[in-house]
């Protein structure tokens, strides 16, 4: 692959999309597409085909539809067009995108329920089928699968049973786990499930897509509360024409190409979860060594990022380990936990495990630079975790 | 400026949007950025702030919001932010995208009206005045700038002037003009003018934005429909932290920014306006020479495309035109009439004319190709114009 270093001498980015990308990834927008030319409607039929192969769509059940905007933009188009007017959802919650998805239902005026487990809990195939049992009239559920504000990876093929064993459809939210956690349709049910441009398969942002089954799409005509976010009506007119309805971001998606190349020279999915899988294995270790606790229990840790308590030392800021990190070419990520103080680290993107290792060390130095002298959280975190994950 | 060919041999855009960029436009993606971080937040201030001042508002009282997606969403944004739930549009519509934003309303739900002139014909002061005082429901108007169908500058100076004599509010979407056509509110009333990244200011697609006085923002909290395409809550996170509220593409917005340099350097909204304008006035020149005709009289003729009727030769197809076209080096633009057999070239982009002079004789090549011997139209749409246009 080649883990050649940022051109232009800017910071690894260690956050979770926008991501470090390859150097012939933004190579590729190099030059301009006339959107209605034939050219870039092969670009648009390839990154289509790609991306239904990708979850082993063998029988042709399924259509691939991409989506102006970012990945909120398509989330909220896969709700409002698949979900009917008189539908209602069950909203899978443990942290910020979860919630973001009932807000989402609130704008548009559709009913739903919400199962909210906190920041460090995942929802468990047995609380959603009790859920499902306690109201027949939810038609879906909505499943985060990587629910990027912990970086906890939640448990959907047992969601899925709970969910398809009560006549119930599954739509999920992979935007920071597909390409790189498998998602193959031959072990996972679902109806429809989005992810975006940015996140593992290392392209840049400005688009995103839903994988959804045909039959569903059909049936969703005149369902969406939006023109410009209508996915019935998007998907109509790209395979009538092989175009984007309205102006797609023509550099982005020559980008994505690029980056699907680059997935599947990796070895696709399974590939691209290996890389990612060592990237947090050295980095937890490393951050652990160096005396930092993670927020979540091992078995939960997803290969896309991975949430850490900030130190209790009085000394500890995060703004000021923010700017020590980037001086040292490092952008982390602020925490998005309700309750206590937290920052992130990505371990997707074009990094590999050297730059997980210089990562660590950055974050020594910087906690020494600051006079930090233990990494370790206040122990009532530790307590309160300790508790809720019991 | 140095008008460079394109660096990969691809083809000049004569479209309107996606455009051909300068080679600087796009060597500004070739960096990623984290779009928390302070860097990048200065981007977006820098662009927030030189698209206030291109409208020249001198005593702040507008707000720039830009907003992820394509132009579309933009107007959808707008209008489905800015304009009350109990309110009333009056569409003027004159092409494609006139009836496109009164099929947002429709998606919407949103109570509307439409003059609709059909294909050829402004809409002028006076109707206007007409239709606002028949409907004293109607609470705001849309305008077209410059409708990208057919090319014909709206006359938006007496639109503006019959709504504010009226007590209602103008929204005018410039996505083509904004940037090459004064929109300067010294000179033109209105409450919000939308365009995007991809037209006039060259960059590349991903985004557009809304110019809106604040006033008007302030009064819209709770009236979108939409979670992703709320202008008011997009405007409201971005005051309080400067960053976008869903990832941007930060790609695009670096160069754009880019552009926006580009464009202060050539003089602002005037110096673009004016390379435009001889861009079509050598493009219409030298076909009219070649015996092409104009669907527009001389005075609705914008700097931004022009609609050319199809020769009426038998031998003249528009696909084969375009791929001669394409293969010597141009992208033209298919005609968007209802009525008529037509086609489009662009004069906005990276483009001087020269380029436009190149244009016009890979147009008299491509006829002799075709052996079609006369590039004039038929007598009879010449006719039903001539009779419209009266
Ligand atoms: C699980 C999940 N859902 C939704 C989103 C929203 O995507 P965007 O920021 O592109 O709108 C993200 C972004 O990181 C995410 O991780
Ligand atoms: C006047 C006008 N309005 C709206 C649009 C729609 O913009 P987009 O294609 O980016 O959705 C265009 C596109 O050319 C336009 O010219």
């Amino acid at each position: 692959m080649g883990f050649e270093r940022p051109l232009l001498g800017e910071p690894y980015l260690l956050t979770p999309g926008p991501l470090t990308t390859s150097l012939a990834t933004k190579q590729a927008m190099l030059r301009d597409w006339g959107s209605w030319d034939a050219d870039f409607r092969a670009l648009t039929a390839e990154l289509r085909r790609r991306l239904l192969a990708m979850i082993g769509d063998v029988d042709g059940a399924f259509e691939c539809v991409p989506m102006q905007g970012s990945g909120t933009f398509c989330v909220e188009a896969m709700l409002g067009t698949l979900v009917p007017r008189q539908g209602k959802v069950l909203v899978l919650a443990n942290g910020a995108y979860g919630l973001r998805a009932a807000q989402t239902l609130r704008a548009l005026g559709r009913a739903h329920t919400v199962i909210d487990k906190g920041d460090y809990l995942p929802p468990r195939g047995e609380e959603v089928g009790a859920a499902l049992d306690a109201d027949p009239a939810i038609t879906h559920v909505l499943a985060i699968h990587c629910e990027t504000s912990s970086g906890i990876l939640n448990p959907v093929e047992e969601i899925a049973q709970a969910t398809y064993a009560r006549g119930r459809k599954l739509l999920i939210d992979s935007m920071s786990a597909f390409g790189a956690v498998p998602t193959d349709l031959r072990t996972l049910r679902y109806e429809a499930i989005v992810s975006s441009a940015n996140k593992c398969i290392e392209g840049v942002p400005g688009f995103g897509f839903v994988l959804v089954r045909r039959s569903e799409l059909e049936a969703a005509k005149g369902n969406s509360h939006s023109l410009s976010l209508d996915l019935h009506d998007q998907w109509t007119v790209m395979e009538k024409t092989g175009q984007w309805r309205f102006t797609p971001p023509t550099h982005v998606v020559a980008a994505f190409i690029e980056a699907l190349h680059q997935h599947a020279a990796e070895g696709g999915v399974a590939g691209r979860g290996a890389r990612y899988a060592n990237n947090r294995d050295v980095l937890v270790a490393g951050m652990r060594a160096a005396g930092f606790e993670t927020l979540l229990d091992e078995r939960w840790l997803s290969p896309i990022i991975v949430t850490f308590f900030c130190p209790a030392d009085p000394n500890f800021s995060f703004p000021a380990f923010y700017e020590l990190m980037k001086e040292k070419g490092f952008l982390i990520y602020p925490g998005k936990l309700t309750a206590v103080e937290s920052f992130r680290v990505g371990c997707i993107g074009h990094l590999d495990a050297d730059v997980m290792r210089a990562v660590v060390a950055a974050a020594t130095r910087s906690l020494a630079e600051m006079k930090v002298a233990s990494a370790a959280p206040a122990p009532h975190v530790l307590g309160e975790r300790a508790k809720l994950v019991a």
